[in-house]
């Protein structure tokens, strides 16, 4: 049978999601907590393998990441996460199990991955935000141009090759993705910005980021992001940003499949950001009135 | 000359604020930056010491805790924070630095402190909040009955003998202390205890976080935290309360010194509780309307 998990993660100590030799790794963890329980249970065959929606990167955390697996092992949805939870490490939680059917897949299946990205701004770093917040260094009388940020981001919207955001290592088959929609919470000192499209390049959130900051920052004009997106060459856009404030929050499926949804009011993240992600997404990705 | 200091901090990986041996302590580390800083800057004569509001315990954080020392080092405020902060680990930062009167001590001209106990209630843990918050394990289809806890925190405003909630490694001279303000907010799955006082006890704010939780659970009726508070025992009160969700948020003194507002939005904590601190605590203690 087949069962899906929903995950929560502080990715801070791990080097990614997927499988790696040093084991240090989300996907590694998982396996592990899973196998110890079925093996606990006695009904220990091969190991068991897990497919992730999102494979994130290294210290990029998880408010609703969704895998699937499959086993000949029959618990009640409640026993697989209190079991998994006793054999997991403390920075991964399983939220929810569920039975579902064979045709369903954690990553092929979800035609949604949302991403949050917490951003602190100010003139000193926040130590109660560490690691799970990125940070840019402004003094206290300047600001973010949020707006500028907001109207810049409209030409990512739809369906564009994103080759310009897309890092040398990426694996995908095409740099082609479709943008639902964007949006910049401005809550100063703080600034969330929420991508959701049906799937991303690697860093491809965290190269955005980068480039909307340069916009916010007057070091680059609105209509800028739009000229680096036509160039297809990530050598125009701007660096990199830091994973520490990165959240894969959101993984949509078809409703057939009736996955739960994630748990994001157990996240430190405000209201209005949960709220957001809680609407689903526009079939038509939303047009920016400017 | 003599300096204040505002400062944050992490105390996850900290022994508390008070110097020991080990060096491992919040004292220690801003000790070490201001020599660093002073000795940098070709001043250097005897190791400066500090004197901090709240000696604030293992793996309690602070977002408002104010530091003095004397010193012969003339800065202009900016660079005592922009020194201390590129001496100090990330997870302590100065947001502020400010030169004060000799008549100003941090410990002895404060009148108010207001500590914030973050608490996250479910069935999982939330590991974006780990180290930060608080963690009360409850079904999914349980909550607190958070209007029996402030009921009952009515009791202890005002001054009172807190001996029932005072560890026996305190120091303080006196178990007699003032509570201003006790004001409880439910924003389901998270409940914010804020409590301000002239002074506390050593685990006094854990203590009455326990007991209160006792009743929020019902495992207490409402009007048992008046005998516990009556009765001047340890024995009665519910166990000590983990640190990790507690928050020295704010440090009251006498106007005429002219001490910085603590830098409360910079933290993750929502907006309602940061309301909540930035109103002067009452002169004379609220009554609660039952």
């Amino acid at each position: 049978m087949r069962i899906a998990l929903g995950l929560q993660y502080d990715g801070s100590r791990f080097v990614g999601w997927q499988t790696q030799p040093s084991q240090n790794t989300v996907q590694d963890k998982v396996e592990q907590a899973i196998n110890a329980f079925i093996g606990d249970t006695g009904s220990r065959t091969n190991p068991v393998r897990v497919t992730a929606a999102g494979r994130t990167d290294t210290g990029v955390h998880a408010l609703g990441q969704v895998v699937h697996f499959d086993c000949d092992t029959h618990r009640d949805p409640w026993s697989w996460v209190r079991g998994l939870n006793s054999f997991l490490p403390s920075d991964i939680v399983v939220n929810w199990a569920q039975a579902v059917d064979d045709s369903f897949d954690a990553r092929f299946s979800a035609f949604e991955r949302s991403y949050v990205y917490a951003l602190h701004v100010g003139p000193c770093r926040a130590p109660t935000v560490a690691s799970r917040a990125g940070y840019l260094m402004l003094a206290a009388d300047k600001w973010l141009d949020t707006d500028a940020m907001q109207m810049a981001s409209a030409c990512l919207l739809g369906e564009h090759d994103f080759s310009s955001f897309r890092s040398s290592e990426c694996q995908s088959k095409t740099p082609i993705k479709t943008v639902y929609d964007i949006q910049i919470l401005d809550q100063k000192p703080w600034v969330y910005i929420v991508v959701r499209a049906n799937a991303f390049l690697h860093h491809m959130v965290r190269n955005l980021v980068g480039s909307l900051l340069a916009i916010g920052q007057g070091k680059q004009p609105s209509d800028w992001l739009a000229q680096v997106l036509e160039a297809k060459s990530r050598q125009l856009a701007a660096p990199t940003f830091s994973p520490d404030g990165l959240y894969l929050a959101r993984v949509g499926y078809p409703l057939e499949h009736q996955i739960p949804a994630p748990w994001l009011a157990h996240s430190w993240l405000p209201a209005e950001v949960i709220a957001l992600l809680q609407e689903p997404v526009p079939e038509q990705p939303k047009r920016i009135m400017i």
